[in-house]
């Protein structure tokens, strides 16, 4: 395995078409796109790792899938009449298809559904302690209390939080957001501004490996159904108008942040985590994608072969 | 096996609500509700069965799985410049999605792009040399020599094509259909209209679940990437806007037909066809669905767990 | 003219069926719906009125002809980078035409165009010097100092303010509010919430009757250019999606709120305030329409005509 | 009148930008751009022109006048069971909004709503007898036996029928069509085709300038209400997407066509035809919309003032 990652990471430091670095906040426009890192972590928890795989970087839309899991845990199957689970065919912050289905959101994963699965898990409690709850989630999946809100990020996401405050807004027209815009957005803005590297990110994903349990802790997170079906909204709509590519080039579960990283689940077999910050046109990490193809091709972990 | 699939076979036939028969064409209203049948193959050509397993019926959309195949088989990657591969967010026989996109069909599944690669692989022929292809290809697949189409269906199609005329002359007015609309419609009508028990449909699958070979036959239908690939697409897309949901519920790649049919693969586990002609809101078979959601649970065959 | 607006006044006093108040806000929600006034001046400044002509109402969307006159005033043809001139072939507070047109109204009639119109005509003052000068300025057009801001109705508009919020933001988001958007949103419900008269909007209109000379006042308000194409405006986007049915049944410019008033403009002929608070389901007042199509059948007064 | 012509005539001579010719069938494509005519008639006959204001030209769409009048002799208010009457805010053949609206076309001007008529008016005879009553029809209004079908252009549209006959499939598969596609789409081709001059379609426009009646030949052609709301459909639709432009820029209605003609009504004071093949962005004739632009600023005919 160290072979496989050392070798990615090789190739990948020769690349010089690297994708465009987000550029819709100054705290992300100014990252270094000439970073690359990569960490596995196997059912037994073992760790492989290459590049700058210890280094963090703001999670940003890869918080979804652990807000997805705690709103499952609360409230159960209620979230389905809160977002559905199809993927969109529109751009993460298309406000199109809200207005076609009445404010309801098609799946967890784009700006809209993750803003409402945030209303969700509010359940009254004030934006600090539902950021609190949500911080201690990610540090409880990924076995590690260091992880951290990158405040400054949270900040400049407020500033410039028009487009997000317009799906909120939008949703809350139709009578779909229960708490005060300004705390959901508050929260969410939070939630994205997590700071993780890819080691801890990998630690994080282990629950959804061995059907819902963690292997190295040996907690169970959630059950095997609800780890699989996690799995499955993952791959659906994952990685926004790029899920059917990623799907077909990679084959495995993923969530993508605009902060360049990637959250990989092969079941059964690693978590991993992979992060660059250079984006393809649609919002994906570039270099991010093509090591995570690399991998499955060595590894033959894609879902749909044996 | 033969167990699980008695029990479930008994629970379908239980079931009052059976979903609403595909009425658009007579020959298809007139199919009785009550019927169920379940075909399952292991990679090592064993065959189990239970209810009508034998009886034929329309395979409709199910057939786009083999010509997306031969289209890949003919052009190879440059299928992906007549189609894309992202679900669509929209219903099988939407022209929305395809005025936005200049006439190119969000995926192969998807009516329009069904018949843009029966326009692909076509290449000059004439409609009855691409029909006896189309045939003898699904013969090969399903080492059946016995496979047909059904005319009648055939021909009640070609009387209501309204609306796939309109997506074909829609397509052809972006210049993205070489042939005879008319050609190219007769063709995918038949292709639609092809007639299969559970049991053949089974065997036409095998191929997908071996990585690209069919092990009862021992012969390479196409190489280990492009099986996958084909799986990722029948995942993403295989049950137009109900896709989601048939990840969420059954987690195996699968392709409906509004006839009541679905062929799923389990990769490394299984083929299995299932019919029931009673079809949810959205045109997917309602108790097949349900039948392969219990055999799943079963099993545990789905993709997105070990 | 007395007369037939006598008849009309009485026919309508008929009427059972109505249309339906507007109830987005509590404070329009309770006005009584059996209430109809109507008030005509001439350009030689003669005005007749039945009905509760001076009993006042929220004029709501009518208000923003003022607002457009007065942006044309400051900034001239550079409005029309602001927002464009067609019809939308939406509803009023539509979100997808902007999502198409990268957050550019379709028009200055639908909200998120006024929205846009008070933001172009704000030019870095506060908002309370903004209010300040739209109340003088409808003052000004009506020659009557005593229209006021209805602030209870202000107030609830910015209560349920989440539907023009996310209008607001998402035009933010594309760069195109250049104030803060709850400055501009201030602004835009004191600029809906105006209470005035049938009697007072007649007078209001005059300006457009006569080629943007105000006759009773003898004062130039716009030049006949501007005068007129306010006017062809006002037909072609008066009445949201209805406004091809308004200018079908009336045949003359118009602008609605959803206060229930309208205001018509016969050129050379009359400035025609009418005002009954139910609503079609487009959100046109039912009665003033039929009011306004009897007044034309009567005066001929069609400008489709001669 | 003639001198004002004469100098529009002169100014049109000297234009270097001159649009673009339609080039979606070749009989437009290879048309001369430096062409320019125009004819304007009184109600009391007299008729003035300048430039080539005798050629015939193909009149395309400005004919969806004349068979919607027909229509509503035919059939009456029925014709808005088939068609609506606002304007759509998108392109002269898109096809959303058929899908957003159950194939109802939104107005008689767009492709689709012009197809929808034929289908009306062929009332269950052939398609040869119907295109004879379209022509008559037409002769009839411009008081001129010798106006006749291009056949070569009807042929080249038939050859090119893609996008309309997708239109027509699109409305055929809700029951929106009666008579064979192939043979409503042959009369919409064959009265598209129709070849006219400037002289002759200003004649022909006759009869929506007074109220209905053509008083040159003293005959009444439709009621005086009927007559106005034709105008009001050519103000709100004639000019697709761009309608809105043309009633700013022009202030009457009007109804153009591919072709590059141009037939604007003033009520009451003249019906004018102008022709220049260059088309704008959005299909309408450049300088047929200038020239026009022009004579309303000259006679004030704008139905906007007075």
């Amino acid at each position: 395995m160290q072979d496989i990652l050392d070798k990615i990471a090789e190739k990948m430091a020769l690349r010089t078409e690297r994708g465009k670095v987000a550029d819709y906040i100054p705290q992300l426009a100014c990252v270094d796109p000439d970073q690359f890192g990569m960490a596995v972590v196997l059912p037994d928890g073992r760790q492989f790792s290459a590049g700058c795989a210890d280094k963090t970087f703001s999670i940003q839309s890869i918080s979804k899938v652990f807000t997805l899991t705690m709103a499952l845990g609360k409230i159960g199957d209620t979230v389905w009449s809160r977002v559905g689970r199809e993927p969109s065919g529109d751009p993460f912050n298309s406000i199109v298809q809200l207005e076609h289905e009445a404010g309801k959101p098609r799946n967890p994963f784009i700006n809209a559904g993750a803003i409402a699965i945030v209303d969700a898990i509010m359940m009254s409690h004030r934006p600090k302690e539902t950021l609190a709850e949500v911080l201690q989630f990610v540090r409880f999946v990924a076995d590690d209390e260091s992880i951290f809100f990158d405040e400054k990020v949270a900040q400049s996401e407020l500033l410039h939080r028009d487009r997000n405050a317009s799906l909120a807004h939008f949703m809350a027209s139709f009578g779909r957001i229960k708490h005060p815009v300004e705390h959901v957005l508050g929260v969410y803005f939070h939630q994205c501004a997590i700071a993780m590297s890819c080691t801890q990110l990998a630690s994080a994903g282990q629950f959804l490996v061995s059907d819902g349990m963690n292997l190295s802790t040996g907690i169970r997170v959630v059950s095997p159904q609800r780890a699989r079906r996690i799995n499955s909204l993952m791959l659906m709509c994952g990685h926004y108008d790029g899920s059917g590519e990623f799907a077909y080039r990679v084959g495995l579960p993923g969530k993508s942040g605009v902060g360049g990283g990637i959250l990989a689940i092969a079941p059964g077999n690693a978590s991993i985590a992979v992060w660059s910050p250079g984006l393809d046109d649609i919002g994906n990490s570039k270099l991010g994608t093509e090591a995570l193809e690399m991998l499955v091709q060595h590894t033959g972990w894609s879902i749909f072969g044996h």
